[in-house]
């Protein structure tokens, strides 16, 4: 019996859901190793394919994990901080990059078709975006909440492993904004170009998100607060659909800088609630690194993308697709014949 | 009218058709950057991908390139130095890794399957090692001739991109003994674990390097005859494999420290030997990463892999496809009426 995260009526109640978080399956992930080290070739020798392998079997709760379906989910929406000029890009790109994904026109589409995912895009109201976190809170509680049950909604229980991808003009500044705010440090820590800021425009951002930090510093103790306080509707998003994948056991690929600085967001809350994702690439986006080493996680890929739009976690989906591949259909010494050491 | 390498009687005529290698397309590398600058993503946003898909324009001298067949080449070899004790496994291991390969049950057939290449293997000689390089070289000029037209002989032409890969029990060490002489330093600059070998292990592994080197010393001046000195036939069937594929505009996916040090025999000859070489990935046997370095080639994967067989560059096929496939298939601006910056 699975417990239903969402919808959920406050912050108080989705939290005391989260311990019951599923937890890795020791037992499969033991038995995905043993067969590893069975496998015609020196013990180890499949380097982060193998770790892949056994973490997939933990879990999906079985030791020869396949992948038959992989979803990838673009979450979309728009920023009332865009008001401050930290975009060189108008706020209608965002709806026009939704075209553009529902006609099959942008990156991530390319990538899904050659790594073999499912695209699906959901727009968030994006129509209204959300307050201009500089002058207030962004999004209430309940509409955090209504946008986490959207990401949640949007999960295909039926796939094996989901990657998570967003688009929105004006979201490198809320990822930035909600890492200083989640762990510390200023905002040029944090803050780097996105799709590509100058000067003038890397200045108007920073300030931008140091004005936001310093007017919701009370809400620093709890992560929820700090989503509501910057946004945005793809950040919650995202928050859910992570959440109802572990609900699941569906192992999770994050994207870059704006997609991890939203799962960010969860890490606090317990329960090791970014267990089962694994960090799809690092971005050129200077924040990234940083931000993945706060997490604990390693990335897969290092290839300089900054795009955002699940492009990198769809490009990581192939080594993951190899390590399972590798691991299911290798024969072991004995199968082949093959003398060990 | 393309000149034919091989067979070539002699070191010395094959010299003189190396000035005749064919060069990189500038116009349509030109032409796919362009492209690139015009898709729907902030410019340089795809960060490699978009090098690779211009590296691949060159090199096939067409703007927008595809892959339709991808050719994968595992050559074996048997080494003579394994008379110094220099590896855990019996020499027998080869022909069982290439019974291995042909029935489907290796680490590369899984690999290949995975990201959609055909994979070949050509074992040279299992029967007859190569000679011990500690006391003699481990190959006459003829034989090293010989076993570079195989390679050359084994490229599909029709390939759009090539993987090379190696199985042979020795040959991390004949690689670290091919690296130092051809780039100096001593052999524990380049020598490392291979397959497993223990302390005792490398301690014989790095005296038999640092024997060879001493007493082939002589030849270092001449790229060739240092791989004629310390063999084996695989090292000279990929150096062959990639000669041939430079010939006909066929991009190649290098594959680890043992696949590298064969290729690095190339570098010196002239004519930027290697320019149609992409380093798939860095390995995690140590040397890999220094003679990439000394190649100036950046991998495009780093996951602590270690296996040989060509399985790193079978998963950075993944990379090149993915690269492809948003460089070709992607809407423009314009064609997808997004508003640019």
């Amino acid at each position: 019996m699975t417990v239903s995260l969402f919808p959920a009526a406050s912050f108080a109640e989705l939290r005391t859901h989260l311990v019951a978080l599923p937890a890795f399956d020791d037992d499969a992930a033991r038995a995905a190793r043993a067969r590893q080290d069975n496998l015609t070739k020196p013990p180890g020798s499949l380097g982060r394919l193998e770790d892949v392998a056994v973490f997939m079997a933990g879990w999906r709760g079985t030791a020869r994990p396949r992948i038959g379906k992989a979803q990838a989910l673009v979450f979309a929406g728009n920023h009332g901080v865009c008001a401050q000029g930290v975009n060189p890009y108008p706020q209608d790109v965002t709806a026009q990059m939704v075209a553009n994904f529902q006609h099959g026109g942008a990156a991530i589409n390319q990538l899904c078709r050659a790594s073999g995912a499912e695209l699906s895009v959901v727009a968030l109201e994006l129509e209204r975006p959300t307050r201009d976190f500089t002058q207030e809170p962004a999004m209430s509680e309940a509409e955090v909440l209504e946008a986490m049950a959207q990401g949640a909604a949007a999960l295909d229980r039926q796939a094996d492993i989901l990657l998570l991808g967003e688009m929105g003009i004006g979201n490198s500044t809320v990822a930035a904004a909600l890492a200083t705010a989640l762990f510390g440090g200023v905002a040029t820590d944090w803050a780097g170009p996105g799709t590509g800021a100058d000067i003038a425009g890397m200045n108007r951002k920073v300030a931008a998100i140091a004005a936001g930090v310093a007017r919701h510093a009370e809400k620093k103790r709890d992560p929820l607060a700090v989503l509501a306080a910057f946004g945005g509707r793809e950040q919650a998003a995202i928050c859910g659909a992570i959440l109802a994948a572990r609900m699941a056991r569906i192992p999770v690929l994050l994207d870059g800088f704006i997609c991890t600085a939203a799962a960010a967001v969860l890490a606090p809350l317990g329960m090791d609630a970014l267990a089962h994702c694994l960090a799809g690439h690092v971005s050129a986006e200077p924040g990234h690194r940083r931000l993945l080493a706060a997490l604990g996680k390693t990335p897969l890929l290092a290839l300089e993308m900054r795009l955002g739009e699940g492009s990198g976690a769809a490009v990581a989906l192939s080594v993951v697709r190899a390590a399972l591949e590798a691991h299911d259909g290798m024969a072991t010494f004995a199968e082949a014949g093959v003398s060990g050491a």
